[in-house]
């Protein structure tokens, strides 16, 4: 068992939380993840209240946080509300100034986590009075930023011993075995968000070829655009981009995002080809690390090989 | 004291060898590390072959290695006869196909050590009968791709696992302190390469004003770009670009490269910035590591640093 300040302050028997992906991150994966000795949350994403009513019933009386898109949320500020009604386990928040929303949060009295892809994010989290700050490196599947994990992470936690030594800091991008999670530990985190790794999970709400395209293809095949968001016509704010697969898609319009944003036909024709797991259309949103997938278990299993991989290595099994 | 098959293989100290930075890594940046117990390695870089005899001589008697831009020596491929002739204790090449310098550099007993950005580079190493593969992540500094040293790492080791298991891997690309060495022993890794780190030494050939940018800049200001071998009329090969720290110069181009290809009076500024430490036209050469750098120490206590810091993490000190 890996003891951290992150399994001390939420009762974990393991430093991993679920990264709530937005669409993908139910209530069936967050509670698996809890289930498992981890923390589970729910991707509030881009804020159908009926999905994620849906999915905090679908995770039963396990202990789910829940996860937003900041930006998105702001729209409509009463999702976070109904959110915090089911008493989550932690409020999650990424992509956009989490201040204007802490105060209700810390009234609620659940804790915040903040997701963040500079230092000028990881300052705005501090000042919102953050209990667990995410460094999120840009080899993140989704959305994400430029910065890479094995800096951001350690440049966030000299940040945070300086000003804010409390606040505990998990690590996300790239984290998709126990070597991952060793390494945050090394790299000055008291955990990680796991986010392809459980997105290629039994219980994640990804269409099965979609999975399979993925776990098929290595971290070299993977790109930053925002292509996706063009197509789905998703207003995302600078400096965010989505990490997929590359695919026809991406090949044919990397070039050209304008020339697709003129193309009409594209929003629907995207919404099937996604709901249909139509990968060369749609793209598998992954990270770097498809590379280190090669299966599609359940999510209580991946929480338990991370963790019997990293407590192997901890304990000098990183000398070969 | 860490040992790894690295420090067995090259009767190290510690796992820690030195980039060979084009320019930057002369004779006594590389003693200096050779000295501390690490390998130091001289950065033959663009060729110059006067610049490399001086950096040989400088060296003393220290054992140290020689490193080449494989696309650009090849254009001189008797360079590589010359440093061999020296008797390095490893040929290192980068950014460029390997496999037809290695039947010299193998005839001449010199071990390979071949740097890779991509899992195809890696099977290209493999093919040229590399000892030691350095999986480099785009956070570094100077030159590099995009993939994060987070998830490149893991991968090559996986890939070295199942088909050339014999070869050692060192992890390259945001690598600064004893936190990133011990990470990069839970990635797989045998060692590190250190870039950016020692270019912040005295020993390095930097303008002092250009190693004070960067210590003043944090990881978050730098970028990578192909405008500073557009200003100095090196033509790179994809997919390589060049980490720098952000400055007017890069803020000015970023958008418009054309227009400084077309600017014919854009060489000699650029190389009058760079020789005077003008870092408003000619940028530090440096990776998202400056945010974990604020000193400009000797090169061998850097050395003492990042080993003393990364065996205490090893021993436990991650768990606060």
């Amino acid at each position: 068992m890996i003891e951290t300040r992150l399994t001390r302050a939420f009762g974990l028997e393991h430093p991993i939380v679920s990264a709530p992906m937005a669409l993908a991150a139910g209530g069936a994966l967050a509670a698996a993840v809890t289930g498992a000795g981890a923390l589970g949350l729910i991707g509030g994403g881009y804020g159908d209240p009926d999905w994620i009513e849906t999915a905090f019933r679908d995770a039963g009386n396990a202990r789910v946080g829940c996860g937003f898109i900041t930006w998105k949320m702001a729209e409509r500020p009463e999702l976070l509300t109904r959110a915090l009604e089911h008493d989550p386990a932690a409020l999650f928040l990424s992509f956009g100034d989490p201040r204007p929303f802490a105060g209700e949060i810390a009234a609620a009295g659940v804790p915040l986590i903040c997701q963040v892809q500079t230092l000028a994010h990881a300052r705005e989290a501090i000042e919102a009075g953050a209990r667990v700050i995410v460094a999120q490196g840009g080899e993140a599947g989704g959305h994400g930023a430029t910065r890479a994990t094995m800096t951001l992470v350690p440049e966030v936690a000299d940040l945070l011993a300086r000003e804010a030594p409390e606040v505990l800091l998990l690590a996300a991008g790239g984290i998709a075995d126990g070597r991952g999670l060793a390494a945050a530990l090394m790299l000055g985190a008291d955990g990680v968000l796991v986010g392809t790794r459980l997105w290629a999970s039994r219980e994640a709400l990804v269409h099965e070829a979609t999975q399979a395209a993925a776990v098929a293809a290595g971290g070299d095949q993977t790109i930053r655009s925002s292509l996706p968001d063009i197509a789905r016509r998703l207003d995302w704010p600078a400096p965010f981009t989505i990490r997929t697969v590359e695919n026809d898609f991406t090949r044919t319009w990397q070039d050209d995002p304008e020339g697709l944003r003129a193309r009409g036909d594209i929003p629907d024709a995207y919404a099937t080809a996604f709901a249909s797991g139509d990968t060369t259309v749609a793209p598998p949103i992954a990270g770097e690390a498809v590379g280190l997938i090669h299966d599609i278990p359940g999510a209580g299993e991946i929480v338990t090989r991370i963790a019997t991989e990293a407590e192997a290595l901890l304990g000098g099994g990183w000398n070969r």
